[in-house]
């Protein structure tokens, strides 16, 4: 049997070799194309600009700013601002996106919850489907993974049915890989390295094209072995987690508002120097008022276009 | 690429809005145009009989007024009463509606439950399809979600099932958005502007086209924050939800009787002087006799004349 | 828009109604005809003979009368005491029928349970199907629902599907509306006039074409307001369950054996003068000697055939 | 309408009147006959060599006897002894059988499970399909019900499944109806008159075609009544359970093992006597040595050929 | 009836044996054959290299060897060091795979957990399907099946599923027989004899083509009889829980790291005396630097060609 050469089997990731791949569906090729290089900054990172707070946390997530509880707020900054999609459910994708429709890619948000009953055993029903997604034009179909939830049969089941549905379709993935539950609380909580780097690998081993996840918080003690005793900094945990997703492109959430511009702008720096693809950054750009939320986002989008993937 | 100013993507709702949107498939828009503008006041508001409390609460509703244990009372009411629907069940929309089919536009309720176990735990199972809607000619569909029950993720898969088979086909979906369960009740209870509120977000974010909801009680206290500190008026707290319903028509629930005709009244005007695209009154009509149930309707009407939409 | 007078919309109920519904399908129209006018008391009333008991309760109930355990037993009582219809499972159905299908009507029971473990949370699953029914040429299919049961969501769900093929094919629904379970029981219990009416009138918002229900007891004022302090006759108790089911037919139970002949007759005309549709004795008739049975089923017909429907 | 005698519905049972039932599908009726009448004693009786203890109990069942680990072993006896069939799930079906397929009629059981966790809540899965008994060219399929147990509702329903799978297809259907859990050892226990009788009736009720039990134990007090002061003898407790199951032809189990060949050959006698339709003995044949194990299996066929049926 | 000798129905087991069989599917022989005979040993032993770690026990497992966090890593290992077969998810599979496609034999792992919750009620489910690894030109699908956890019911239910799909498309089945659960703990453990005996009856009887197993552990006297008082030596406990998995191929697995390369040799040596078809050591290969899992590879590899079956 002929044999190639240890060079041929190099590792590999980001968003040249995503398309590159040979096993790549060309459907999927060519949506993931598109939101990596047709939209935003259009170097192969990306700049996602999310909406499902509304649902996931009510509207108390719009009270500091109260223009964004009108989805046509987020819509004109992501199109003002050049996103490379914004990422809506389907009540919003089908009640706002129709007249724009081409400009803005968009991601279509296949699952959620409310955050009324707490997250002991958290569980994110899908209400929309990949065929949908595939009707409204949408580059790819956002769904999220309580990673390590005590209801993990069911998060792994459900994902395996959407996941062969995008196989079938051709549609790109982008799992929201959310360590969630009583018993990732009791190893240290969904924050800790341990956290963000068992769920970076799950996504990978399960398949999706991009992978969402938190920057991870320096460790506690409280972490199961070896992660206990890891004392890394930021950069390193980033560069860690970034490894465990392999050739999963990953983006990092903003999480809770920052109001100082200079602090999520050096957050962005260190998450691309430690080769993140992007960000999605929902609350830190939409709550802001929208001329400095484009101001902010002009100055994110300079800061991608510096990390050409 | 070519974007689109500002001014293009300003906030809209309502029944115009709703009808003119490029994204609204033409079955449903040819309904919902039925129910907005063919029927009941007939300018793009709605005045909805809903008949589901026979279920929902046992004969016990009807004992006020023991004619209204015969669905023929609610038939000519609505019947007489011209109003927008009326909202049944398949049991009594098969039995009662058939020789006046096209007279009155029909809401098929698909889910429902009794209350004889409490509502910790609530979830409400369908017992008719959105094909049954459209083989019995019904105008929409109408379908319980409760907000925040401790068993939301069935609630929320179900509703996805029945949202995609309106969008198969060109059904208007109405939603009964009601917070219920345990937790909801340890975060101030389902009435709480809280809870109101965040139904209304959820509704939209589901992809309703209509949303029944309950005037928002005042806030006391025991709101997650910020709500635990507002104090805002009864008007403040309905604009309030309106807008977090967005782009979904909100119709506002009358709940338990109330005797006093102008107070009836001056909620009416208050739900929609703050936005409300109709009414779905109940009890407060059926258990009315007969003469006074006509008249208090002629004056919600003439009301909602006044809002066109 | 052309209105129909109010007369136009008055209350209907009974065999006679339920088959001049413009609604009815020409299928379940042609079988509710056979059961209500070609067999039994043939005058719009029902005798149907059940026997699920062997499986509901096991074969227990027999002992009184050991030849009923054999269902040639029960078959010849149907035959010879021309009944309406008897009420089978599909093992009976299948092994016992089949060389007197045509002579009876046959009422396929669908699901059923043991009660070896306790009703607290009762639920009845199917083992036949609608389309065994079919196979089968029997006039009706059976299916229990536990009313109010904490697993009433099962319980609706499954009903609900049973319906909709009830509707694909044609097939009338009988529906033993039956309260059980912990939360009835702390409600005054599954014989209550409160138990029974909500009963009645699920029934009714379920979409059956027939319900059997029980004779509901005097009040011991443990069920809810305002049942809790009604002081109602037997008469005035069945004539309001009666009303709660509307347009469906309604069929008593006769619960366990009654040994006085005289006694069961005055119940029968006591259910025929409150506007029941017919009896569905089981217990009262195959447990007695199969002369006796004879005799007392031909006194109930004689009954049956002074109130034509 | 035309009305056949009293004695044209008398009692029937057994193999005879299952082949002679107009209702019988020609698929069932072609293979129940190869089981009666071209394999076994060939007379209308049953002997079944039945092998999931391996599933059901572990390697521990073959400590006894050690090649039995090896299914080779009971292939040999099945054919050398000539039984009627061989009772095997589709891991040893597909195996082992091939290359004898057609000599030795199959029995495939559908379901099963471990005892490693105990039967408190007992519910048997199914691993097979009754496509794959057609495939495997097997003459009946075996399906375990665990009656009464807490999960009756899961147990009842996918029997029901499976029966309308049988139905399609033409198969016999083979119930293993075993009493089981929590509710009913608080009743006695599985092995109680009222627990056997109990299974029978139900086997009867969901549509076997052959049910297999066992021998109902003395009364202890402990069953609900009238079972509690019954003071039948064995004989008359088999004839019970004959008789509970009907027109279902009865095989009781030989259970664990009996060293004695004199006290098993009474209890056949017994079975037989009381109106079995035949045995399924597992452990009783082939935890004896081969010669031994042959030699008993010639004693019971000759025993049976004594009964036809 | 013709009947074969007794020497016809010999026990035969291994790799000749499974591809002689006259029951194997055509697709499914293939696929064997190239396992067995194309690739790794290609002595119809099997030498299986597999890498879901990082799913089911997170980055964890990688950080002795942090270059294994890199699937090229393993990737590259396989080929060079020629084994039979890697076992991946669809993840790995996807993203790494293909431009080597052909060159190894692919076993796609179809379900799999993380290990955050613990095992109280262990339960795998699948994130891919049997016709993924069509798709993927895999040569194996592989399966965990918890055996004796209280989840049994699911375990066995979609297990059956997986196998029908096998079946349909000639796909052969490995299954990781895992012992697992709280009602094993209390019965001596995953890793005894018990246990690993149990598992091995239960991979064949629910018709796996190759089980992976663990080397069960010395007795401790909390097994159930007869286990309790067994006295075996290792190789005398191997031998048992290979005869137990019948004709089933046995791989045993290597569990965690052993750095000492002349015991992990010994172990495999020990293994192919007592008759397993090869060894699916991961991180005892994957966790050494690569110049010394190459070497140690080889050194398996010639042990297993001592072995041919």
């Amino acid at each position: 049997m002929k044999r190639k050469s240890q060079e041929g089997i190099a590792a590999r990731g980001g968003a040249r070799a995503a398309l590159s791949s040979l096993s790549l569906a060309q459907g999927k090729r060519a949506r993931l194309w598109r939101l990596l290089y047709a939209h935003g900054p259009a170097n192969g990172t990306l700049m996602v600009l999310p909406l499902d707070q509304g649902l996931e946390h009510g509207p108390t997530d719009f009270f500091p700013n109260p223009p964004a509880l009108d989805t046509t707020y987020q819509l004109r900054l992501a199109l003002e601002g050049r996103y490379s999609a914004i990422a809506l459910g389907i009540g919003l994708a089908e009640k706002y996106v129709h007249e724009h429709a081409g400009e803005i890619p968009l991601i279509l948000k296949l699952n959620g919850k409310t955050n009324i009953a707490d997250d002991a055993e958290a569980t994110s029903p899908a209400f929309a489907t990949v065929e949908d997604a595939v009707r409204l034009g949408a580059d790819a179909v956002g769904y999220t993974v309580y990673v390590g939830s005590p209801r993990q049969e069911t998060e792994i089941r459900e994902y395996g049915k959407v996941r062969a549905e995008c196989e079938r379709l051709g549609m790109p993935l982008v799992v929201w890989a959310y360590p969630r539950g009583r018993d990732i609380e009791a190893k240290g909580g969904k924050g800790s390295l341990y956290a963000q780097d068992y769920a970076a690998r799950v996504a990978e081993e399960l398949g999706a094209d991009v992978v969402k996840l938190h920057e991870p918080a320096p460790e506690t003690g409280e972490s199961p072995a070896p992660y206990r005793t890891l004392r890394e900094d930021a950069q390193a945990r980033l560069r860690r987690v970034v490894r465990s997703a392999g050739r999963v492109m990953v983006l990092f959430s903003g999480g809770v508002k920052n109001d100082d511009d200079a602090a999520v702008l050096r957050k962005v720096r260190l998450y691309m120097e430690c080769g993140a693809t992007g960000v999605m950054f929902g609350r830190n750009m939409w709550l802001r008022p929208m001329d400095e939320a484009l101001a902010l986002t002009r100055r994110v989008r300079a800061l991608l276009q510096r990390h050409p993937r």
